[in-house]
């Protein structure tokens, strides 16, 4: 019997049971079948190919659209209460492949009244942070004429008129069962759902057409986008598709990397002495002893270092299982993956830092109706 | 024993007892000191004389304040749910006398979000209206340097921050016990008061300093500021005062004029036959013959035609007395007043809808924030 855990938008707590969840959320594993049409003869990415990327709503439809011709566009998000960490942009690095795979536009929304509403953060403070993980996001390498960045606050004028249509639409009752809020909530946490509604919309309001739209996210947004899709009908819009990717874990074992355990987190702009103490300190599956390690083995998948490389920074599958084989047969130790990681992690840092920077020459430009940062 | 009322910002039913109400809602009557206060020596105007605005929050403060040198804003609105009607014109035309009398700014709110949650209309049919209501606002002749329109959804962009600080203040419980929500309210309504809320703050956001505000509106809107005024020192912003109006009665001799009940209703831009007609079957506090009424008088008490003089159409106290006497001793017949208020009407309609026309040249340069209407 597994812990009991619990996957909202704003608390993810317990050891999560990815099938139990799906389950529970009414969602679709993506099946073989799928596989192959995402893949089209071509690369599958490995997030598809691990099953990270586990569970979808309604991505055949929004597949046979494509294949006649009907073009999707992608949309994504964060919520903007903190620096950026290698776990915010585990599903970004994904819609990158599926905007080149398919050649089409995205949405990156930062919700920044989420997070004020929801946490002891100012609007400046979260406003901040938008700018901040925007960076991060464009440092990955989204097409700039191709993808464009909301801030609820400063989109606004653009978003509330459609927001209010969903609201209307949307009782407390209905809030209360999807959310879990009471008598205590506030009324900017209760209304705030319609705003992640909106750019599921905003394409088909643009184009002034139903454009399908394809939300790759981390599933525990799921019951946003349950609202989403129950009211898309009655305002005239598609149902928006979803594929749900499960969490990305931190480096003390947790099922879901954390800005709050900072030293269990990696951020994007940690320096490369940062990453050394903190992958030093990870959490594997090792033995009390080098001895017993070369005797018994270890265990990858308790391994929060096997894990990063599992989610992040091993995309050669046989590469990943040969790190698995010899970790199990003693042959290598902790020591050495949790340097093999580090080395991992720095030349991607000192990479991405440098598109950070230069991400800043562009961010204006990619600003969805051209608000002012 | 009298009818049980009710007197919500969106409800008002049943014989309303107004001292009871400002009981219920913890208002305080306007006194004799106050009253000399506000005329200063010069006139006093004939609704605060009659007690039509009867009742107050923090006038006395605000008067100090004023008194001292800072100056207050005026603030009032209207829902945009249909065509102006005389009802709603009759505290703007109060607030116009306050804006002159004090030499103040003063904004104007257009809640089309609003009208558009708690009514059976879209967004294009609330905008249109606000756009309409707000040339009835303009013909009333209020100071254009001084004055700007607020459109919710056109200034979102400026109100939604500060609601958004208001709405994290707010729970669900507060906004059930003060609105009477339940679990079947949609969740804009139940996030709608913040924005009414933005207003009264502002002036301070604007000034970058405390600016007292005065919101001189119907009763019936007691509740929202309530809240307003409940958050208002946690967020640094003054508690916006308020002078409290009762509701202009109906031709039909109901409490509360209404959209609803257009026979009895007079509309802004009615033609002259219209108000005839209107006007012509209106209730009155006549007897059933002539001969009864010569021989025991009428009852003004009753009379909307009374009423609307009472409200609207005779400022001259001296004669509004004269009018009531000659009709309770019969020296005067329904027939004969209701000329005479269609007279009155009619040439007030025709100046106003001329300067209703005007209103069009300046109604673009009174917006707030300059928003394109």
């Amino acid at each position: 019997m597994p812990e009991e855990f619990k996957v909202t938008p704003w608390e993810v707590t317990g050891d999560i049971d990815y099938e139990l969840l799906q389950e529970r959320f009414g969602t679709t594993p993506i099946d073989q079948a799928l596989l192959d049409r995402l893949s089209a003869g071509g690369d599958l990415h490995y997030m598809l190919r691990r099953g990270i990327f586990y569970s979808h709503r309604d991505l055949v439809p929004l597949l046979n659209e494509y294949d006649k011709g009907n073009r999707f566009v992608l949309y994504t998000g964060r919520g903007p209460s903190g620096s950026t960490h290698l776990g915010h942009i585990m599903p970004w690095i994904f819609n990158k492949w599926v905007q080149d795979r398919f050649g089409v536009e995205m949405l990156f929304q930062l919700t920044d009244d989420e997070k004020f509403l929801f946490k002891d953060l100012t609007l400046e403070e979260t406003g901040s942070m938008a700018y901040e993980n925007a960076l991060d996001f464009i440092a990955l390498g989204f097409d700039p004429k191709k993808t464009r960045i909301i801030v609820n606050t400063k989109n606004v004028d653009r978003l509330y008129p459609i927001a209010l249509r969903v609201a209307k639409k949307v009782t407390f009752s209905t809030a209360k069962a999807v959310f879990g809020f009471d008598n205590s909530t506030n009324i900017g946490s209760i209304f705030y759902t319609t705003m992640q509604s909106v750019p599921a919309f905003l394409p088909s309001e643009d184009a002034g057409r139903q454009v399908p739209v394809l939300i790759p996210c981390g599933i525990d947004q799921d019951p946003h986008f349950r609202v989403t899709r129950d009211v898309a009908p009655g305002l005239g819009y598609p149902k928006p598709s979803l594929v749900y990717c499960k969490m990305c874990p931190g480096l003390s074992g947790g099922d879901k990397m954390s800005s709050s355990d900072e030293n269990a987190t990696i951020f994007t702009t940690d320096s490369p002495k940062a990453v050394k103490k903190k992958v030093g300190r990870a959490f594997t599956g090792g033995c009390v002893s080098v001895e017993e390690q070369r005797e018994k083995g270890g265990n990858p998948d308790v391994c929060a270092v096997y894990k990063y490389n599992h989610y992040l920074f091993e995309p050669d599958d046989s590469k990943l299982e040969e790190m698995a084989e010899k970790c199990r047969k003693g042959e290598i130790l902790c020591g050495e993956c949790k340097m093999c990681l580090i080395e991992k992690i720095n030349v991607f840092l000192e990479q991405h830092q440098d598109k950070r920077e230069k991400a800043k020459d562009v961010v204006a430009e990619m600003t969805y109706d051209g608000f002012e940062w």
